[in-house]
């Protein structure tokens, strides 16, 4: 029996890779949509909606694909909708296409709306009723364990609440396993989830503890930003199945966010969804799908978010390290997340100890050092730079004001030229970059070509320095952000760049801030290249002046 | 009497410009708050909470300059916490500061958790009730209205209730009007909230209608996602106050966001937070002041979001526009905020025929034309556009698949220079930009200089064609946004430019995208011109072969 079938057990069901694709800017390919399933399964979501093959081609394939790399533990999902009005269910060629994906799970959505079915399907009451009834009966004569989602019931259960309750008993004397009642607009306030969701317990004779009988899920939207608050509350009243996305991703405004939803009952209302050691691999799961739908993570998420334990302001700051518990509402571990102590325009010394800490290295508060970092700190975000978002920045800063920075070498002057001619068919670009630099007393003339005045640079200054260190082979550009700081004056206002290096195993953030966004992005890029060395000062360089075991740090 | 002493009427206490500062990434200029504090008078806030004058110079002077154009109808309140211990209130030089901002009313916030007591303040639990009723008394000496904020409250009652309710029962008998519970961790959910506040409710013998009783206020922040749905809960037992920040703005994860608590209020569960030609201001006040604090608004924001109203998928939308309230849970323009169409890689017909109407042009769904601009949408979505965030390009594409789009000019091509030398301090930058463009067959060399390569380009481009389009005087760049698309290959991948452009009335953003930055800004600054033009293609325009009344639309 695991988890989930205990007396407490939520069973977590995830849309992210069906409603959750229906947010503006997300579209995932398939093999997006086999990386996260893996990822889902990884952190132990019992089901995981797949797609929805009669609707989308590139569905099918997801299913066809996910046979030959199996998931581990999770059920698969597919989803459908009811049969077509008047028509066989048997003909129905979506349902075909349903039973072709082979999932041992189906969910089958069907309206509760009368509104919905005599304005949309247009169509009877009646007929909609023997649509959901023989959409069910063919997938349980075919063996399927069916899940049915009742689209926008709370709002058809205000329309005309009888017919509302009769199509979910349509559906459960038709053998489906699971009704869920979905909030599809989000306009329903968790207090009247809460006595809906009452009724249906007591109409259908619901009892979370029998096996016999039927089992209840809650599916909502966050257009009223109550999505979280409406899970828990249907929960709390005898639902046992929530539908959600991870980060909340979804149409309009989203829909549930299961990073939320997953916390606040496991360490909250004491229900049981995923394995304690599951549960810590919760925010780099959020991180991770970020990454793969291309969305930077949101500082702000709740538990899951960069800053949901980050701390400003010096007092509270050394009260947090005294007692993170009058501070903290969880321990950020338990859910794979840390404290962080924020450099900022408000930092006190006792971040800037606390953060160098962080870094390795301990400053003791009384060191001038300190009051001369937290100057600085304050002088250079006046001018743009903001640290909380480059870190890597920030700790070169503490180097230099301790003495302790790499000089790799010096700047003499660069020069980019870009040409742009029409040519027949478009613009024919070309871009090269000359760069001077003095390493160790020895001057360094190299020239690159790139695809625009950037990576011309890039190129040219990798060219100069690789040969002093080679390790700089290894690095590479992974992210490249651009943001003008007054926005009054557009491209003649302060430019900020933000740069994301990696050497394959660890990416870390630099920045550079400048009226010209070719010296703001080469100070970016510099910064990265030597945090990126910093990282690696214990490595065997050749060639070089930069000595090994001459400890920068 | 006002619409908040009504029966149902809540007070909206805004805390942007003090607890919403708090956020990471927010550094606001007593110039910014003056801005803010004016939208949200004009919104109709009643309460507005303008800083912590003793801890913070910048609000001394916002207090100050505030008295030189003062509010039309908001109570705007200084805030601050109780006198030190052991000493006395009188020479508390921050109440002191208090006093001197003067301001009608003030709100003080004072411990409630005796852990925080204990091993925060260092003190005894009856010297912190002296701390709360002396500061208070000090303040209604001084003819202050008090507002009491029970800092940590909810974690205060768990761990000793009774000591948590004597610390209110101390604020009523000081004289303080308003008692507003804090739950500061944002680690108490809903339910949680509900039964507390029903307790003090009983133990305080509170009566929202009754004014001789005390009042009671909420204040939440978003650690569980729960913040709107704790607000509601309490003002559905008794609370007359939510304090809260427009767009959720905070600390960590934010603060109960007002710009969803007051339509949930208002629209749904039927208190009179605003009146309704104000409620129309709330999405415009979430963008303006989005602005000031310069965030990309977030287009996923309940209610005032772009997305919050959005409609993707063919079927979908054509179901919307037959009956708007089966799709969506509210009437937008209620709220200032409106519909839209989603013009994306999933867009049909519907869409784009729904789109097209919505910027003046009536299409016929049968018109070939419409498969073309739909099929030209996926093919340029798919090289990395995304006509979603650039409506303005969007409206180009369709003008030109229609044969409608003017012809400006023509690139013959350009040519952009940046010599960057180290100088006695820092980099001598210098960027210059060469142009070559052909206006009605006539052949325009112009040169122009700038910060960086994008400005001078920018420049050179108007210098050329200001003489034939006298209106681009008035147009200028007010946001330039770069963005990777690939992001494993950094400055080599695809570069997405958006340009968001003005004529001083309205903006517009337009959309590059090259492997070339300097060709991705090109593209965007053009359109951004392009799309100017057609806007003002009414005026008259001398000296140009671009002929009034000759309609290109």
């Amino acid at each position: 029996m695991t988890l989930n079938q205990t007396k407490n057990g939520v069973w977590i069901y995830d849309t992210t890779l069906r409603d959750g694709s229906q947010q503006e800017g997300i579209s995932l390919s398939v093999e997006d949509k086999l990386k996260i399933a893996h990822k889902l399964d990884e952190l132990g979501i019992p089901f995981i909606e797949g797609g929805w093959p009669g609707a989308n081609p590139k569905d099918v394939q997801f299913f066809w694909q996910l046979k030959e790399e199996p998931l581990s533990q999770a059920e698969v999902v597919a989803f459908c909708s009811t049969r077509r009005p008047h028509k066989s269910a048997e003909n129905d060629p979506m349902l075909q296409t349903i039973l072709a994906a082979g999932t041992r799970w189906v969910t089958i959505f069907g309206k509760s709306w009368d509104l919905h079915v005599t304005e949309g399907l247009k169509t009877t009451l009646d007929e909609n009723c023997a649509m959901i009834r023989d959409t069910i009966a063919l997938l349980r004569s075919n063996g399927r364990k069916v899940i049915y989602d009742a689209e926008h019931w709370f709002d058809g259960y205000q329309s005309n609440p009888e017919y509302a309750l009769k199509t979910l008993t349509t559906a459960v004397e038709a053998g489906a396993e699971w009704l869920v009642l979905c909030d599809t607009n989000g306009g329903t306030l968790p207090q009247t989830v809460s006595s809906v969701v009452q009724t249906v317990v007591k109409h259908l004779g619901i009892n979370p503890n029998d096996e016999q009988s039927p089992k209840l899920g809650i599916h909502t939207h966050n257009d009223s930003e109550t999505a979280v608050a409406s899970s828990l509350v249907a929960v709390e009243n005898g639902a046992r199945m929530v539908q959600g996305t991870i980060n909340g991703y979804g149409e309009r405004c989203g829909n549930a966010n299961l990073c939320s939803v997953i916390p606040n009952l496991q360490l909250k209302l004491n229900y049981s969804c995923l394995e304690s050691e599951q549960l810590t691999k919760l925010t780099p799961t959020s991180r991770i799908i970020d990454e793969i739908v291309n969305f930077a993570p949101d500082p702000h998420a709740p538990y899951v978010g960069r800053s949901a334990f980050a701390h400003k302001g010096g007092i509270h700051v050394s009260a947090v390290e005294r007692n993170p518990l009058t501070y903290e509402h969880i321990n950020p571990n338990v859910i794979g997340n840390e404290r962080r102590i924020v450099i900022s325009d408000q930092a006190g010394i006792s971040n800037i100890v606390a953060k160098a800490r962080a870094f390795g290295i301990n400053l003791d508060r009384k060191d001038p050092a300190c009051a001369d970092i937290l100057q600085r700190t304050k002088e250079l975000e006046n001018q743009g730079y903001q640290f909380e978002v480059a870190e890597a920045s920030f700790e070169l800063l503490v180097y230099e004001l301790l003495q302790q920075r790499l000089e790799m070498f010096q700047l003499k002057g660069f020069q980019v030229n870009c040409d742009m001619l029409r040519g027949e068919e478009a613009l024919l670009s070309d871009a090269v970059a000359t760069i001077k630099v003095s390493v160790n007393g020895e001057d360094i003339l190299e020239a690159a070509e790139g695809n625009g005045p950037v990576s011309a640079l890039d190129a040219a200054l990798r060219k100069a320095l690789v040969k002093f260190y080679p390790q700089i082979a290894d690095f590479h550009l992974t992210d490249y952000k651009v943001r003008i700081l007054d926005s009054t004056a557009g491209t003649d206002a302060v430019t900020r760049v933000l740069v994301e290096s990696s050497d394959g195993k660890r990416r870390w953030t630099t920045i550079g801030v400048s009226s010209n966004i070719l010296d703001a992005s080469y100070q970016a890029v510099v910064a990265g290249i030597e945090y990126g060395l910093l990282q690696r000062k214990g490595e065997t360089v050749v060639e070089s002046d930069y000595r090994v075991g001459n400890n920068v740090v």
